[in-house]
């Protein structure tokens, strides 16, 4: 087996889940992810915790919903009791064919998450944590070969993750001390209030609160925002690439956009009500690691050298205790890089320039 | 998807299974058994059931078990809490390599087996059934080849099981109503008593309290056996081929024995206790879908035209209440064909010849 597998095992278990002697452990494997499993097992055995692995195929889930008449029970007793006695659960996902549920109606898809709603809680009220084992389907969906996929996927996730959670504790303290935040490059100069919100240090483990391996981000929840901006990378949203979009904010909303792909789409987006048009996120990409577009928003959002703006909903981690920020049923993240030409201001003073930290060598004040 | 893998599922969760309208269904499927997986999750789906899959890879637990220390935790909670809210539990048997767990020390395994006794039982209470998909690691263990291996189990799978049930009822009638059983055949001349015994008529549905699909085969717990036996189908236990083996009997007991390939491991079986050297089970295979030797005890034991005979450990099924029958922490089952010169009578009635029931055209009294 790859040494990067039982690496990548390694950081899962250790650096993102914080596994300890005698946690109980549910893994939840793809049918594409049997190898991250094997060596996630060892892991687990080598830490004395306790094992029960369970099966999330794509083509099962598929078979069973079509055949279903999708009048769901509610939160069925076996699975939802296995993850309220669980103190950790791993998702490794490993799709070997990321359409493979293409033909399932939209609505029975929701009606079975909505009956599940308990389940997804007890879930996610374990230590969580979700990663990607890289399989030919997700190669694909990214247009890479497959080994280049791998070293792709390995080279995000096998990073030095303490010493890049200390970095992004830095821009973290940046932003919850800072009042503003300005950005600038080609077509863009957008300022956004960041006063009063705190932002989090999302660096793919548990003991931080961030529960995607890899991570590598800082976002906090800007408002009032102005100014225009583009973003130059692409993404796909249920199926439609948009790309190359500008928005034009007055008064903390979009007044005025376009894009070269999918235009409607994105109009679509921005009527689906009030706050789709206000900002809900601010993230500062951080994992150098990843270093190009791949069509899976668990690593686009997190590259290095990139802002991502999120029209629609904030998190409340970011707000002030008690204070509701952006609401929308939408939050729709758009990429921007800021590698070359660019910088990116807090209160007047540059942080980044070109891609480089003012804390980094090479940067120019 | 090949035709018998659906019919396969909808044997296993109609007539074996009998799964309703909102019931709880744990499957535990191995690695090997996707497609199977598949079917069944369409087959729970048509019955607006709720569906859980657990994945049993050997590799994972091979993994898991090498690394841990061996004390492990007793009846971890997540896997405990799924299968008690479980009403229906179905296993998957698909290795990929049947000795995929070799290098684990037999002691660590024994520990992990003990550890989670109450999880056993919790399955064991709920309706399970274990079945098996075709592999190419069973075709090999069978000696065959691929495809060939498929036609023998769905042979062996896809019967009238209805109608078998009913022949096995027959049968179990003779048996409860009988006194003695006499078996003739080359080298062969056994009688024992079965009187006050009740035989078991599993015909591969909980409906009978019968949890093997396939199944095929009525047993009761004979006693007081006398005279000699002769065992021509091979068998293979703990890695070791026995073969060919002789046993005589006087009060109940060997009082001799010899086999032309592994006699030191049938010793050995022999002097384990007091209750290894009488029998525990007098089975008759009747599932004629099973037509050959597959060094699978699942199909084996139930093969149509054979009698098997088992030393050590009777089945309390078999008793009259309050009774215990023999004891031994063995339970050795041995195979003798039935098809050719051979008869067996019950009360000095002769209820099979050559491989023909008495209620079968041809049969010659």
């Amino acid at each position: 087996m790859d040494d990067r597998i039982h690496e990548h095992a390694e950081v899962l278990v250790d650096w993102s889940a914080r596994i300890e002697e005698g946690d109980d452990v549910v893994v939840i494997t793809d049918e594409g992810a049997h190898d991250l499993a094997v060596a996630v097992g060892e892991a687990v055995g080598k830490r004395n915790a306790n094992l029960l692995t369970v099966y999330n195929s794509g083509e099962v889930e598929r078979a069973y919903l079509r055949a279903h008449d999708g009048e769901f029970d509610e939160n069925p007793a076996p699975e939802l009791a296995m993850y309220e006695n669980a103190d950790v659960v791993l998702r490794l996902a490993g799709s070997t064919n990321t359409t493979a549920q293409a033909d399932v109606p939209g609505e029975t898809k929701q009606a079975y998450n909505k009956a599940r709603m308990d389940i997804r809680k007890a879930r996610l009220d374990a230590d969580w944590v979700s990663t990607l084992h890289p399989t030919r389907a997700y190669a694909q969906q990214a247009g890479m070969a497959y080994e280049e996929y791998q070293d792709f996927v390995y080279s995000a996730v096998l990073r030095d993750w303490k010493s890049l959670a200390d970095e992004m504790a830095t821009m973290k303290t940046l932003l919850d001390e800072g009042s503003e935040v300005r950005i600038v490059k080609e077509d863009t100069d957008l300022t956004m209030s960041v006063e009063e919100r705190t932002a989090v240090n999302s660096c793919a483990t548990v003991g931080y609160d961030s529960h995607n391996l890899p991570s590598g981000e800082v976002f906090t929840a800007p408002y009032a925002t102005e100014g225009e901006v583009f973003f130059d990378v692409p993404m796909t949203l249920q199926g439609n690439r948009i790309q190359n979009v500008h928005l034009t904010f007055e008064g903390g909303e979009v007044v005025d956009f376009s894009a070269e792909t999918g235009e409607d789409e994105l109009a679509d987006i921005l009527d689906t009500d009030e706050g789709a048009r206000k900002l809900g996120e601010l993230g500062i990409g951080m994992n150098r690691g990843i270093d190009r577009f791949t069509d899976s928003i668990l690593f686009d959002e997190k590259m290095g050298d990139t802002v991502h703006l999120a029209v629609g909903r904030a998190y409340d981690a970011c707000l002030p205790e008690g204070e509701t920020g952006n609401e929308s049923a939408v939050h729709i993240d758009m990429i921007t890089d800021m590698s070359e030409e660019s910088r990116m201001e807090v209160d007047g003073e540059v942080v980044q320039r070109n891609g480089t930290f003012r804390w980094e060598d090479g940067f120019e004040e």
